[in-house]
């Protein structure tokens, strides 16, 4: 695996805008949003019409250009980026971000125009990410070319490779609101240069990244991305979200971002060979992404359900066995000790349904305490009118399950879940009360299936 | 299909509550919501202790009550049930809603207590929903059995029939935020007597419900569900969460309801067979009965896509090929309209990627109206912060997609739903725009996946 030298985009010494815009529109926020978030003195905005925008003096050319300066985000008309790629050269740059639209997404003459911009970069070894791109974000030094809110700045163990770049902003925009941080993003576009081969390795070698997601439309180069997710996987989960499943989609495919996305067996097939976690869905994407970002690797396949709703205990049951996790029946320990508080009805059994019993915290840490268990599911819920009574005695409605969060620390080597089914003022105090580690599903299918991967891969690294 | 005669469950004349507390804990909360609900002065609250509660009379003994009553609602401990079932036919009321738990679901003893209860009610011809239910709601005269929000009364026309207590309770506390609102919600419990088929001949004959979602563990009769399901599909649309779909989810439904839940394969059949509507999970129910509540007979099975995100257009694609439905080539007419305002490099076919064009109402229109589409899926993706840039100038950031609820009326005999995927404030802000009768949904997906089943139930009626 080729070190694919990539590191520049995401910690450069100085910044190269070049086609910054003094009116509303593709240009214009990016600046803004830079200088916002500290990098002003390292940031040269780049304009033939000269002047001052944002407070910033605009340099008429690349080659006006003061400072130390490793990298180029060029956000200007198509037709102009062979041209500036050469300036760009010329000062020293070799690293060039191409946001720009209206290459090979729009046709032949944009093909020809990407090929065109292609050897110009070769032949300086400028390395570029883009066409039709936004480029990058790296929450450990705050840098970013994408307009973000600076809440999505929050920074995380998980990074995020995306073909697309308005789906790279809207996850950006996203999973922060579900407590998904991120430590990097990088949006690939057209693959002019960069493509997810590279950003796989470099993520790699990337100490604050302990997960990849990855959206795939095609890959660029089939057996090096099967090479190249073989050695990451063995370090890291890398969760890939492969569109263009079906003829219908990879034609849609064919027109966007430029790229044929091959046959949907084959990928299936890297996938497997190599330990790449495959998402069926954009949903399942994401939640798996929150279960490997926060979860340890499980002892084992063994889950335990603890569940204040027979119901819902069934469902999860039902999706454990399909996705190839077991129920194991608890300790003769475990079942002591959860009888000892537990009125006559309760079936201290797995799925353990303590019903209204009280005894949901106790249950919870009984099972994260059972040496036959290796994973757990709580799932909480309540009648809303009951969780606000709670509430109004004077106590946290969430107290009704145990501190969730302490409890988790019982058994900091088994992953824990919780899924929380209700009223929306319910699921989000119980996302509260479990605390940044303990990740909170609205419902309990998306939970299970999440812990069921997490142990595949555990397990696919012969670790388990 | 036998009638019913379930309409006093939801529709009494007078209610006796037999088992109000004075202190917290189940049945303390009940009369305080009739009572608010303004049922006060048709509501006999039984108590021997006597004195008042809530300001209404506390009665010894149901022999006491005075006026019109035709139903009682029995929350006394397990062991006084059939007593106070013999007391209930004494004063002539022939239909009960018995909540207690503590029956066949505790085991031999409690099974054997059931059996009791229901020699009592045969022997005087009551009706009997339960036990270990929470009883009934009717959204049309505000009538509840079971604690909820004011917010979960507004009616609709979706209803529910639920074998377990909590999870009916848990589906009215949070249905209404996502729009689903409903006209009846029955939990079953144990059916010691009424049962789904019941339900279902009951619900088929309320004008009020147009959907009927139900969550069964197992069938109570397997031949009368297939032929009551036979019957009441041909009217309207079942959907059905069917749990214990595995051994192991089966053996944890034995001892939940006291039910034994039958195979799987048979209830795949006999759902096929009569034209049922499975979902295999929570959110698939859910986001079905948005569907299903909301939107039209689709005239065929040719699905148009419109987005601002090629990406997702493509998810979209994948799932609908994937669910039977297919994505036709729009109309020369329909691609004429749309290239007249859309700049060069949109690429007019379907899905119909606009991105950053400022066509999408537009184009969402020209897809509506063409005769070759039977329904259409509107993907909204704009990064954040170009959606609040948009809000800056004083239009509303939605207007960026048009007016998607007045764009709904051209084609008002055609399935349209929205998918918006991005930060939360702009995906609540779609909601709102896409007014009541357009659902939204966060991922594209569960949003074609409803589609297909939509238009595979009308093709079962062969009206499609």
């Amino acid at each position: 695996m080729k070190d694919s030298n990539l590191r520049p985009f995401f910690e450069p010494q100085g910044v190269a805008l070049v086609g910054a815009r003094r009116s509303p529109g593709f240009g214009y926020g990016i600046p803004v949003v830079m200088k916002h978030l500290g990098w002003g003195n390292r940031l040269r905005l780049v304009n033939p019409s000269g002047g001052t925008l944002h407070g910033l003096p605009l340099y008429k050319r690349v080659a006006d250009i003061p400072g130390r300066v490793d990298l180029a985000v060029i956000i200007v008309p198509a037709r102009a980026v062979p041209e500036v790629l050469t300036e760009v050269a010329a000062r020293g740059i070799r690293h060039a971000i191409i946001e720009s639209a209206g290459f090979a997404e729009v046709g032949e003459k944009g093909l020809k125009l990407q090929d065109r911009s292609r050897r110009v970069a070769q032949k300086h070894g400028i390395r570029v990410i883009g066409p039709n791109c936004v480029g990058v974000v790296n929450t450990a030094n705050r840098f970013t070319t994408v307009e973000i809110l600076d809440e999505a700045l929050a920074p995380g163990p998980t990074s995020i490779i995306a073909q697309s770049g308005v789906f790279g902003t809207i996850m950006l925009d996203m999973l922060y609101q579900y407590r998904l941080h991120i430590s990097k993003a990088v949006t690939l576009g057209n693959r002019m240069d960069v493509n997810e081969c590279d950003a796989l390795a470099f993520l790699k070698s990337d100490t604050n990244t302990r997960v990849i997601m990855m959206y795939l439309e095609g890959a660029a180069d089939g057996v090096r991305l099967r090479d190249t997710l073989a050695e990451v996987t063995r370090d890291k989960p890398v969760l890939v979200l492969k569109s263009g499943r079906t003829e219908a989609g990879r034609s849609a495919t064919a027109s966007h971002t430029g790229s044929l996305s091959g046959e949907n067996k084959i990928y299936d097939a890297v996938f497997a060979q190599t330990g790449t976690v495959r998402a069926s869905t954009l949903e399942e994407l994401v939640e798996m992404a929150r279960v490997f970002s926060t979860q340890t690797r499980p002892p084992g396949n063994r889950l335990g359900i603890v569940t204040s709703s027979g119901s819902l205990g069934v469902m999860a049951t039902d999706t454990a066995i399909s996705s190839g996790l077991s129920l194991p029946s608890l300790s003769r320990h475990t079942v002591g000790r959860v009888r000892e508080g537990a009125p006559g009805w309760m079936n201290v059994r797995n799925p353990l349904d303590v019903g209204p019993s009280g005894q949901y915290g106790e249950a919870l840490a009984a099972l994260l305490e059972d040496p036959g268990v290796d994973m757990v599911l709580a799932i909480t819920v309540v009648p809303f009118v009951v969780f606000k009574e709670i509430g109004r005695q004077g106590l946290p409605g969430t107290s009704y399950f145990g501190d969730i969060a302490s409890i988790q620390e019982l058994a900091p080597r088994k992953p824990l879940v919780v899924c929380a089914v209700g009223n929306n003022d319910f699921v989000s105090q119980m996302r509260e009360a479990s605390g940044p580690e303990v990740p909170v599903f609205i419902s309990p299918e998306p939970a299970v299936r999440a812990l069921a991967a997490l142990y595949r891969y555990w397990a696919w690294r012969g670790e388990v």
